[in-house]
């Protein structure tokens, strides 16, 4: 914050190193104007200061580089932390709450774009969030707390950014917390079935959350009830659950709800594309650019993002977006 | 988010690892009603999905612990990430805006709250924050990704939920990022020694942007020329020029720009305090308490929050705030 | 050493800790018996000893865990310290010193047998030795530490006891040192790369010694001037200089010297076995199985070891020695 | 191994990468001498291979530092691996072994005097070893594998090495291994209470051991029933069956058996020094002191290395040394 031209900062720390020697040549200032008592003193103070920040710089050595392995998958998951109770105060609708949604995905979008075109590939499910930077990638030379710091920091300040505009009337009561981990996948298939893992586990608690509320909401037992009546049920017994009792066929829930959500940079030709929301996607949103040091700013063809609701454990959607292995692959070694 | 039991989590899993006994035991649905389409098939195609997570569930231990080494200093500093054009798009008074300072203030003191008791000391100046935790402190099991992930997070939420409430009319245009890191100090002394770093870094950026303000807006140079005149001088020199030609006595600035801003937890006894912020650390504000897994809520004082900005490069900060480093020798083995 | 009986330890680490409510306790010795000291005194003192380690034994969670990412290759490298001087003082024969690089592969192959069968592969040149690791291992959890601790140990005791056998009549004047590194490698073809790297340089060096000292020892001129005549030039360059002024036609030098030596581990049939050195390779020797805690001691084929001087660059070797490769992709997940 | 020059390596490797370009310059050799072949076609392999060397040298980035934390104790304990069985088979003496217990000492001297001076403390007792670096060294920029690698080689082939000399007629059967790990502590407290805890260990097992074979070897019992006889006593009861059933005063036993060992760099003024080993500490031994790259060879005074079998859980060890603690607090920042 502030301006802090890094060319007067090097040239003074260069300074502060040698200022002992200097002192003794400072001729004292002269001028003296009026009543304003002189700060000769504090000016000595200040140079003591100054002298002692070199002094202090030695602790620089103790900032160690945590750097990832090269050639493997950088994964950064996020996660809500204790938001049973933020989706209580909130008045979440359960099993699922749609704009809640869309404000995760939103975050997620800002997040997928501040590391364009690195970050190839995101999912999300409930409250939390998975990015996968390409496993080529040299973004901050691959630094796991400067990936997952950004990660993380970028998604919660959008996630209270765009709150308004998509919660509408709701009104946000606390600033939420997410977790971050940076977790590294050594090959493609580890990748895919990391992504599969998160993907199963969407299925297994919406099916579950599902019945749940049927039961609850529309069936009139208490939560307990509903507890005791799903305890050591299988994925079975739940759909006939609602389908016998409450007449839902699970498979006509949104897939929203049951797939969760892809965030994918495809560079595959535009005419291949099918996004439902690909009217937002390409948006030449410049403006947020990674401008700083470290982050690549390459010419080269960043892709169209896309946002789906699809399947990601078989092969259709790897095949259908192969850019997101293969584009590696070309540069791998 | 959502409704995610624990309980059948565990037991679910437990079932999906025999499923596959159990799928030839399992006796086919028999009721059918009316004219919905039995979800048979789907319930099948569910069913072999809980079993594959299961078998995607091995990517768990690539997830590896970053503990950091017990009995050091844990720092976290966050950073705000292209903050210079930050400042320039949301009219940031230059060389010093009051309320982004108290905004960035705010946004720490959720943090401070959030990791209660253990965050002891935050110090910040400019667009960056360091975050002392207790060098006993067990909280998370001491892993850095966690500490970190949830600083930089709860810093980043609170600074966009409290800019309405700061920065008054001025309108936030995009979530900012902010950065992190975790740093190990195994002394006290190299405690101290990173905190008069980090001062000491305030008052020479703050002397420098100073005078070179005072010659943009009041001498009416241009940015170039006060950069040119400012090359190359001392601190003796810079303090010369804003008195001499702008009757500024530097030493009479506000201490929140010289010396930026220190939030301590005190468990000094309510007599010695001073704060002239006491009046909002006293507040029982328990409902933003952490209350899940791994986070302490010890029934112990967590002493009083107080909000300053003095000097903490010399002793006297701490000789009056003993506790900071001598509630932890107490514990220390 | 001596025989620490783990059952006992345990029982006297938990008494140690109810120690203070025992001591109240226990009745005072009873029998006297002559004229010896009574030792009640030192045992109280040995009491407080027992106390004393319960109290310091906090330190173990100074120890962090180093567990290398799963499904990646580990490789750990060790490298002769100082043996520029080493093999001056103990004369060996150069460019190339037969017994001296034979010693290398018998001490190697202490270490492939020490942790067999996750150990898959060696390859060794000049004065250094890569060990390469199934990706799949679970030895030691896959501790870092642990492996290359004891590598590089082994590596080193076994090289001074068969350094009589080996090298005759030459005595061994001093223990030599050896550095170990980990190193991760992701996929297949990195680490196939990193093996083509080594034997490259073994190459390159190889050719390099061999044409610098035909003109020391052949060509009659100073160390001073062969290296000035080889400063800059290619290859090509150099295998003229042999073969033109010395007669010798570089590639009927020994494979053993332009190819280093390759130590496989083979799940193919016997009946494909062409090594050299086979009779030695399937001797029983299960007196230096590992057998303490960590190490596998699978009771699955654990293949036949071979010695070899080829080619490991090209695709030959891995199609002949397909079990390095696939062997573990079997198992992978 | 063989020679190396590193003049030649950096220009060769710089070669390589432009060998491409070359390649269509190079005239073909001309001369052709008599009947051997032309090895014109193998220099355009070799030359391939050169070009590969530096296509694989990306491989390089996959080896990440692992640097200690600044500021803290280094310490690097090393491990006998299966020495249960080592020492039965060949045929140590129980409960304690003299000459092998100083071969352990003898092998970590020579750990000591490779990196001297910043090795500054070493203890051992039973299998194990502690090697304490000064919390100030810069060796080898504090690489962890670096110091641990070169540690527990040397302490290995030392081992070996040294067999002969202490161990007499007595055979070295097989090559033993060592494991090692690193271990940071952030305060001189926690560094004491670790070699405190070592200590305690060892007189612990000893107090054991000496029962237990004073029962087997003197009461004519079997191993088993020594156990038994041994199972939930407290150090006092020991005390009181070795002084009433076999008139050992434990405290008489030998210190070296008692305290284990103590290797100790002093920089008191040799007045002062009282070891009973100071006989084998002034040796000149320059012949194998570090030289290679990393290894400070600083001309400040070493020390007078000092072999001891004392307390040091006391506060006596450490007063008399105070130079192995405020040694470093005098260059600490």
């Amino acid at each position: 914050m502030m301006c802090m031209m890094s060319l007067k900062c090097t040239w003074e720390c260069c300074m502060q190193r040698c200022a002992r020697l200097l002192a003794s040549v400072c001729r004292p200032p002269l001028s003296v104007s009026g009543s304003l008592t002189r700060p000769s003193i504090r000016a000595l103070s200040l140079s003591t200061t100054a002298m002692a920040k070199s002094k202090y710089e030695y602790v620089r050595h103790f900032e160690l580089d945590d750097l990832c392995l090269p050639n493997s998958w950088i994964v950064v998951r996020i996660d809500g932390k204790g938001f049973h109770r933020f989706t209580n105060e909130h008045g979440f609708e359960k099993p699922n709450d749609a704009p809640a949604l869309e404000l995760m995905t939103r975050a997620a979008r800002d997040v997928v774009d501040l590391f364009r075109p690195d970050l190839v590939l995101a999912y999300g499910q409930s409250d939390e969030y998975s990015f996968v930077f390409r496993r080529q990638t040299t973004v901050y030379r691959r630094r796991a707390s400067k990936l997952m710091s950004q990660v993380v920091s970028q998604f919660s300040s959008s996630y209270v950014f765009h709150w308004p505009s998509v919660m509408g009337a709701r009104a946000l009561r606390q600033p939420p917390t997410f977790d971050g981990r940076v977790v590294l996948y050594p090959t493609d298939r580890n990748l895919r079935d990391y992504l599969s893992w998160r993907q199963a586990d969407c299925h297994i608690n919406n099916l579950y959350n599902t019945a749940f509320w049927a039961l609850v909401n529309r069936g009139g037992v208490t939560n307990a009830q509903a507890e005791e009546r799903l305890r050591h049920t299988l994925a079975a017994d739940k759909n006939e659950i609602l389908f016998s009792e409450f007449g839902i066929n699970y498979n006509d829930e949104p897939a929203l709800y049951r797939k969760g959500t892809v965030i994918v940079r495809s560079l595959e030709t535009p005419g291949e594309q099918d996004s439902k929301l690909s009217s937002d996607t390409g948006a030449p949103d410049g403006s947020t650019a990674p401008a700083s040091e470290g982050v690549r700013t390459d010419p080269k063809p960043v892709g169209v993002v896309k946002v789906l609701n699809c399947d990601i454990i078989g092969d259709e959607f790897w095949n259908e977006h192969s850019s997101v292995l293969s584009g590696n692959n070309k540069k791998a070694k």
